[in-house]
């Protein structure tokens, strides 16, 4: 059911910024911060924030930012669902890398969030991280584009 | 190849309304006809539908409206892939609580579909679900933003 | 960190063409060129642009564009996740297309790539792909729409 009763505005903004994120080995990084400052600078009140990484062994997903155990038992039960093995025909990169392939296959290389009164409207417990799955470390391009009204 | 011969508008519109639904249990709900309301609400006529569940124990997933053999299959598959167990580090909230994580995160959180004269276009056999994964009674809250022209 | 200092544009531009690929077997299919094409077509040079999938047992995802045998682990792991099986109580359609609804339900319907300079933003490995759970030939419909500054 509504809970609002809104008015179509004039969409006239869109923004664009490419944010590097170094990552030092596989896990869950918080980008939610560095996000929500180009949400800021934007201008756009109201809108959406697209991300995407420019990558294919990285993914995105937007979880639970309490208990860092729920991002604990979602790195175990990914790396069981996705393991490590010696039956992968594309090992050149090493061990880690195909899995990181199939976990990103199944998560996201975009996630599109609302923007309301000039911010990130995510929920109370929601938080965006970018997932590194690879051991050794790299550099990350996230573009971040922000259309809507200013 | 292309099947129509289409001309760039001006995009001038931005319209978000939140959404909520309550849920009563683990389930797959057709949120389609509540959305489609808002597109025609908006005035856009052509341009995208953007939708973002704030929640981390629910998400959202476009599945075959037909037969509702195949979102029983769905729901019978996903509780093996990402199961009720003991194992998890995460269960002061449940048993039910960390695989809502694990579901979420190989489904979506957000969707976006395309508003082709004033309407979702969704293909003939697609329908918008949102995805319970808790079993007790919940309100969950869906932004649906839309841009584009009137 | 930012890697650059943009300015607001006014987003002036909506786009939507629908294309039309025809599949013959079960694999993933590069579409990249396609879509690139009508970002050309459409004028936007800054913006998002948004492709999809008509379709429930067929679906999207973005992976790496350089050896194909990353592509072929991805669907041997995938054939084993979401295996064929005449457990499903769903199979009217045949023995492949209750494995494609799940297939589809893990990857995705839509993916939002950036527009940059008036080009795709993709990493330099990544491409974008429509994969086919279905093993008889089928034409799939994809409504590419796209939004921005021109």
């Amino acid at each position: 059911m509504p809970t609002e009763k809104p008015e179509p505005r004039a969409a006239s903004l869109v923004f664009q910024r490419t944010l590097e994120f170094r990552t030092s080995r596989q896990g869950l990084l918080d980008v939610t911060r560095e996000v929500a400052a180009v949400v800021a600078e934007s201008g756009v009140r109201q809108g959406i924030c697209t991300t995407f990484l420019q990558h294919t062994s990285a993914s995105l997903v937007i979880q639970e930012n309490a208990d860092p155990a729920v991002l604990r038992d979602l790195e175990r039960w990914m790396s069981k669902l996705a393991p490590e093995s010696d039956e992968y025909e594309h090992d050149d990169e090493g061990p880690d890398d195909m899995p990181g392939h199939l976990r990103s296959a199944v998560t996201r290389t975009n996630e599109v969030i609302p923007v309301t009164d000039g911010r990130l409207a995510l929920g109370r417990w929601q938080a965006l991280y970018l997932w590194e799955h690879r051991s050794a470390p790299h550099v990350r391009r996230l573009v971040v584009t922000i259309l809507g009204a200013g």
